[in-house]
């Protein structure tokens, strides 16, 4: 099974478990719609990758660390979708949970989305219960205070922004859980892999930049032109489209190099390779090739 | 040690530690602001007092448990707070987080004391790994969905509301949460503490009714008169004054009936009892003396 369909499998089976009749109609269509179809759900993807590279020893707790990682980031996008935030009408080409469901639904959808990600893990957690606690706290460091997501979107509401920390924690820190992750519920140490997580959400990061200001509308999965809109930092204000694509294709390189040796280290550096090349905007991805 | 001074010590230290000088400045402000100065502490009491009634063998984890349920109770009022839902200018006596902090970060606060909640449980575990999983589920099953918190305030959005999930699920399900991981936590089967949960989760909404429907301002700890302006089911508008007072009381009755025998259980019942006067309406509590 590819990588991909896998990630599809567990979250259909992961929330679909989680949603008995009993769940509010509502909100029950509304975390659906927010969590399917997906994005690009890179940072599942990755998770599971990396666990496929360590031996995937449990698989069924790296379903559920893949899925819960996914789910903290749809958690995110509802609400950075909020009206007090990004303000956003549309997301991953169709409109925002808030403008289908309401405000209250959509704040809701992300609290549950939240607790569903941990409940997974105790969940799947029964075989290997010595797994449950490194896997919680690395979740939780990924998403929390000090520099989880959560810690990089309050970034934005304070008077001075310090914006290493604030791509850091916005976009890296969920990356990092993702690589981590992966290896903890395949029974591997995660020091190793804290690299490739912290080099990819860079990349990430970089590509959305470029992505935002230089793509045509329609062509990634979110309005264009929203980081100069809301004044928030942006690597191609910074440093041009070429100087972001050359930070780009380096940190790809440093990503790729980061895998550690492994016996599944050449799918893996296919994989980002691949990504890479399907995160940069179609013209630059040209000429750059 | 009393056990609100044990609460009052677990959060503080357990808040101190998740709030490194790396958590941006003013999303740390803010979830201190939420977290403290506290109500009455019901949930995270009670959490301990069984706890301490099952032989508290585990202190470090109890006080986790009780603090995680505290944190998401803190989580779910400022969420509740916001705009979108009871747009409340105060809380616990003093104005809202939103009001002082903006709506972005009261989003964010209620986010992070969800994950923190999680993060506490899996710190504290790491002793007693086989209790983090059942201590990660029932936390999970009183917040998320298909009947925690967010499912009961969920139900406010529904065209028709099922009154008694929607009670049960907003009240009810972390008081269940508690009972149960102040068991779990000291090594105790959960089971015989559910039907004490259910019943004080009851007394307490009743109670909660009562307050808002016939207190004076500023005798309870946040305004009164939401139900009736917000249109919510309110068993003062079903039953009557003097029927709700008798549902009260006879749910206290229920609750101090449920408490297993053990050797706890005599502070446990004087407890319970205590909690029931203090959160009577003073005139109501005078007459029915």
């Amino acid at each position: 099974m590819s990588v991909s369909v896998r990630v599809e499998a567990a979250l259909e089976a992961l929330l679909g478990e989680a949603q008995s009749n009993a769940t509010p109609p509502l909100l029950a269509s509304a975390v659906r719609y927010c969590v399917f179809p997906g994005g690009a759900r890179v940072r599942p993807s990755l998770c599971l990758a990396v666990a496929e590279a360590c031996g995937d020893e449990a698989p069924g707790l790296a379903d559920a660390a893949a899925a819960a990682v996914e789910f903290l980031h749809c958690a995110s996008l509802v609400h950075d979708d909020l009206p007090c935030f990004d303000d956003a009408d549309s997301r991953r080409g169709k409109p925002s949970v808030h403008r289908i469901y309401g405000e209250p639904l959509a704040v809701l959808t992300g609290d549950a989305l939240i607790v569903l990600a941990f409940d997974v893990l105790g969940s799947a957690a029964t075989t290997r219960p010595e797994r449950l606690a490194p896997l919680i706290r690395t979740l939780a460091q990924g998403v929390g205070m000090p520099s989880g997501i959560v810690a990089g979107q309050a970034w934005e509401s304070e008077p001075v922004i310090d914006v290493a920390k604030y791509h850091q924690s916005k976009t890296g820190a969920l990356f990092v859980a993702a690589t981590r992750m992966g290896a903890i519920a395949a029974g591997a140490s995660p020091a190793p892999w804290s690299l490739l997580g912290e080099k990819l959400g860079a990349a990430y990061q970089a590509a959305d930049d470029l992505m935002d200001a230089v793509s045509s509308e329609g062509e990634g999965d979110k309005p264009i032109g929203q980081d100069a809109r809301l004044h928030r930092p942006n690597l191609v204000a910074e440093l041009g489209v070429q100087g972001a694509l050359h930070r780009l294709q380096d940190l790809v390189g440093e990503a790729v190099a980061a895998i550690p040796d492994c016996e599944g280290a050449q799918g893996l550096r296919d994989m980002v390779r691949a990504q890479a090349m399907r995160l940069t905007p179609k013209h630059l991805a040209r000429s750059a090739a």
